[in-house]
């Protein structure tokens, strides 16, 4: 996937990777084995691309700010799935074993700031306050997401509002912050940041939702978690939401959150999901973010770096994992 | 103490206090409460008097951009108390139950998260990139530290260069912050800010040493945790270095980190420490960082703001808790 949507940008993803490859060189040998094994865990890197297409998509920018900002802006997202994997105690990410699976909850937290910390410092090299301030927001947008989801979870009264604004901060305000950040320190007019800033987010909304498809559509080894996970957990997202709508007096959400015979209620969810309009009414609400994300691209003239973004908007509802 | 230490400042304290309350000034009830617990939790306010007092050093200063840094460093600090309390799984902090105890550690790594986004989104408010990346290089620091105690916890060939460079990392960054930052955001020369630094981390080495003699010396009550308590998480600090140095093959330590009659090996271990030359030894390191302290300031003016610091530096080997 990388070498045909990131084209115009190759060379600067090999860069960022470098600098993700460079966040391990630290003085401590106990350190950079801690690092090392999780900033080389993998990775599509396309947050980091979505910086360097947006900064690019006016002509040739500055790398000495695109590349830090880039690179910090994919390790703000591995520190993030750091903290998650310990909070959820999941053993396995990308088929390998979590940190916190193998240096235990309390290092793993700790590199999770770490990771913090490091996104924040590279970010800074671009000499931007603005960049920064945007950096600390977002992060504050997406630990208030991940809050919403705690605080919330087994409430059967979750609605599309509560899902739209969760995952507005859990996921979309880090694509938003891909994208904006990329045309502020490139020194992008107050309209195309804008334009930006509601493309990374309307990206970012359409990307949770099919991912929120697939946790009922996929099986349990493409997805590599348990199928219909965040129901398990707790968590309602579109594709439950909808149900209820359509099944307000009989649906078995209910019984699975009173922890009721779930297996056989979870099994009757899926198959109400699958086999019914539920998962094409979800994918129509995802194009309809991908729409959004690409008139917001109406005020840029044609380009690579524009197709490309293009592209991208397409790919994230036509994926198939 | 804050009335006499504090007083050239405590109009901008009785600021940030109330920056720190509006932490909890957030659109959702579960995180106003959340937020709320953990901000009104008391604190001395140590690190903003620093950072206060280091940019009013030479004379009146814009209060735009030194209240917010000062609340971002006091946040900064309230945030690693979180994550600490977290990771230790410590029941009680300042007397009331930790963040972790009452609403589990999933939520409380990710409050401490946003508070350490918060605390960057203020300090972010001083419109100072150097600012930024202070911040984030602290945060860096201070993770470092907490990252060397964990992996070499029960090393018993832990020496004073480790234990300088870990308390450097894990407490004095924080102090140097705080005094460094409240130069950088008054414009102060190159020479002030280098001198702010160096008084702030002379008086965080100082006053990590005063708290790990208080570990031997202090009662259960005054501690609030168990005396010794460092030994029994297997980190080694000044007293218990100092006795290693003095006892090299007859020490009961291997014997506790070897887990062998652990209750007995530490009475002995306390009563080694307090009833020898160990105490005064640590005090007079801690001194020398005092002096150190008090020598950098030799470039500004007398003024009652640096008459407080050299106040504070005398404060912290003073203090008897």
């Amino acid at each position: 996937m990388r070498n045909s949507l990131f084209e115009p940008v190759q060379n600067e993803i090999a860069l960022v990777e470098e600098g993700i490859k460079a966040v391990a060189d630290v003085e401590y040998p106990w350190l950079v084995e801690l690092l090392g094994y999780i900033v080389n865990s993998g990775g599509k890197r396309v947050r980091p691309a979505l910086t360097l297409l947006a900064g690019k998509l006016q002509g040739d920018a500055n790398n000495d700010a695109l590349i830090p900002v880039a690179t910090g802006v994919e390790l703000l997202h591995t520190a993030t799935l750091v903290h998650d994997d310990t909070i959820d105690r999941s053993p396995r990410r990308r088929g390998k074993p979590t940190a916190a699976s193998i240096w235990g909850w309390g290092i793993a937290t700790l590199a999770g700031d770490y990771l913090f910390s490091k996104a924040a410092e590279l970010v800074s090299q671009a000499n931007s306050v603005r960049a920064d301030r945007l950096f600390a927001q977002t992060l504050m947008a997406l630990c208030t997401g991940e809050l919403e989801e705690g605080f919330n979870s087994f409430d059967p009264n979750q609605n599309r509002e509560n899902y739209f604004r969760r995952i507005g901060n859990k996921t979309a305000s880090l694509f938003a912050m891909a994208t904006e950040s990329g045309g502020i320190v490139t020194n992008a007019s107050e309209e195309a940041i804008d334009a930006l800033s509601r493309y990374g987010y309307s990206l970012g909304m359409a990307f949770q939702i099919v991912d929120d498809i697939f946790d009922f559509t996929a099986g349990e080894e493409e997805l590599g978690k348990p199928v219909a996970g965040d129901l398990l957990q707790g968590h309602l997202t579109l594709p439950t939401i909808i149900l209820k709508e359509k099944h307000p007096a009989d649906n078995p959400i209910l019984d699975i959150f009173e922890h009721k015979q779930v297996e056989q209620n979870l099994d009757l969810v899926i198959q109400m999901i699958r086999n019914s309009g539920i998962v094409p009414e979800c994918y129509d609400v995802a194009q309809g973010f991908v729409t959004d994300a690409c008139q917001a691209l109406d005020i840029f003239p044609g380009s690579p770096c524009r197709s490309k973004l293009f592209e991208l908007a397409d790919y994230v509802v036509q994926r198939r994992q």
